[in-house]
């Protein structure tokens, strides 16, 4: 890996914008080859993914035990790495480890599977990309509303592609974050993009209870997915109806209502 | 188990509140039991924590495996259940297979070690917090700015209890989540409650680089905190001025200067 480190430090040129490109589904997934395949020609792109699927990890970072880096060979002409951490873990051994310097984008994504609403939260392709964006990095996840290995990306590659350039091209802020979803169907049906806000929506939740061989109880998380926001300005909204949700996300969250009501309602 | 969960479910009467506590170092921590003592006789506590450390989990969830769910005899006169998972699995577990009900508060902590600032994103602590109030449980995270095993939790007691007592007298929200940090002085030096918006201020990574038995690199994260903010309504300020900081905190990750900005200039 020492070489392909130092190979990396050397081929990246200033002119060439630096595309790091992660996610959460693994470095084998079809995802983040489509997103590779879509983005290839805008920069120069180097991969740094977990090794293994880490779905559902949300902003966890590993701090009690070591991390693994290997080069990987998975992708002919293009530098790729795979981690043995988290989505969060990868951005921040791409910047300290692979790169040596921030990229001028990260890309998190394609994910298999929604990241709108309440899921923006739980999910570590999201993660990854607020990471970025803490680090001052601008930064964007993409989400396909199709959980399939065999989902087909051609609409979510037309729009990562034509997103990804209208921020190279009009950079917005360091700390910009965006959730891009794209709704499952032929991309002729797509209506175009549309900005929206983080709907009010969650899992109920329902675990399933088993037995296992030895006679002890064991849970598997299940919940049904419900809509309590009925809002035409959200991202559940915008990809029911066959638009590409794209909601900027910020990672201050300070509540800044509750902040000037408790002021007011807590004096000493 | 099946035992002491039906027994849960008899034994919670209406007329106390609920109080359901986590954390993210685990059933074992001293933290826990601190904030159990604390608040113990403000209602009818229930105890659902992690079984191990899970420290700097954030909003993970464990989807790709089964959780295990054991009542614990860690406190004599406590109900209390330890979970394979992690800390939202563990507010998740709680409402749905060991409280069957919404509490009417839950508490998280208290932490061994400071969330202030970004580190709210990265805290298993403060993401259980956020996870119920997803839930529509109004909940408090409590963090005390000492790592040690043996830390004096005093003030971070007294002011725990103030603080439940506060939002049981006076509910706010039911989506409310408050971050409460307590500086790491002696309870007659702190100067009270301050409530805060969340610094920027981040950790500057430098991983440490070591080289295994068989000669294969691995990685220590590791890092600086740096506090890029000068407000003096921050909650790094606060706590370095020995007040206990509280920072409403939301799950709207939404940011709405960033969606009027893009839905100018994104116009199709």
């Amino acid at each position: 890996m020492t070489f392909a480190l130092v190979m990396a430090k050397k081929t990246i040129k200033k002119e060439k914008p630096v595309i790091l490109i992660t996610n959460d589904d693994g470095i084998m997934a079809p995802g983040i080859r489509n997103l590779v395949e879509a983005v290839k020609d805008l920069g120069k792109i180097v991969v740094v993914a977990p090794d293994k699927p880490q779905s559902g990890m949300g902003h966890a970072i590993t701090i009690g035990q070591p991390l693994r880096l290997h080069a990987s060979t998975l992708y002919e002409d293009i530098e790729a790495y795979q981690c043995s951490g988290t989505p969060v873990d990868c951005v921040k051994l791409a910047v300290d480890k692979v790169l040596h310097r921030k990229p001028d984008i990260c890309l998190s994504g394609i994910n298999h599977g929604a990241n709108h609403s309440i899921n923006v939260i739980y999910s570590g392709t999201m993660s990854a990309a607020v990471e970025a964006a803490i680090e001052s990095i601008p930064s964007i996840g993409f989400s396909l509303l199709d959980y399939s290995i065999e989902a087909d990306f051609s609409g979510a590659r037309s729009y990562a592609r034509m997103i990804v350039q209208k921020m190279l091209q009009n950079p917005i802020d360091k700390h910009c974050v965006l959730n891009v979803n794209i709704p499952a169907v032929k991309e002729e049906l797509i209506k175009g993009i549309k900005i929206c806000r983080q709907a009010y929506a969650k899992y109920e939740e329902d675990f399933i209870e088993r037995v296992d061989p030895t006679g002890r109880k064991y849970f598997w998380l299940t919940g049904k997915f419900v809509n309590f926001d009925k809002g035409k300005d959200t991202d559940v909204w915008a990809l029911k109806n066959n638009y590409v949700s794209v909601v900027p996300v910020q990672f201050d969250l300070t509540n800044y209502v509750l902040k000037t009501q408790l002021e007011k309602t807590w004096k000493p």
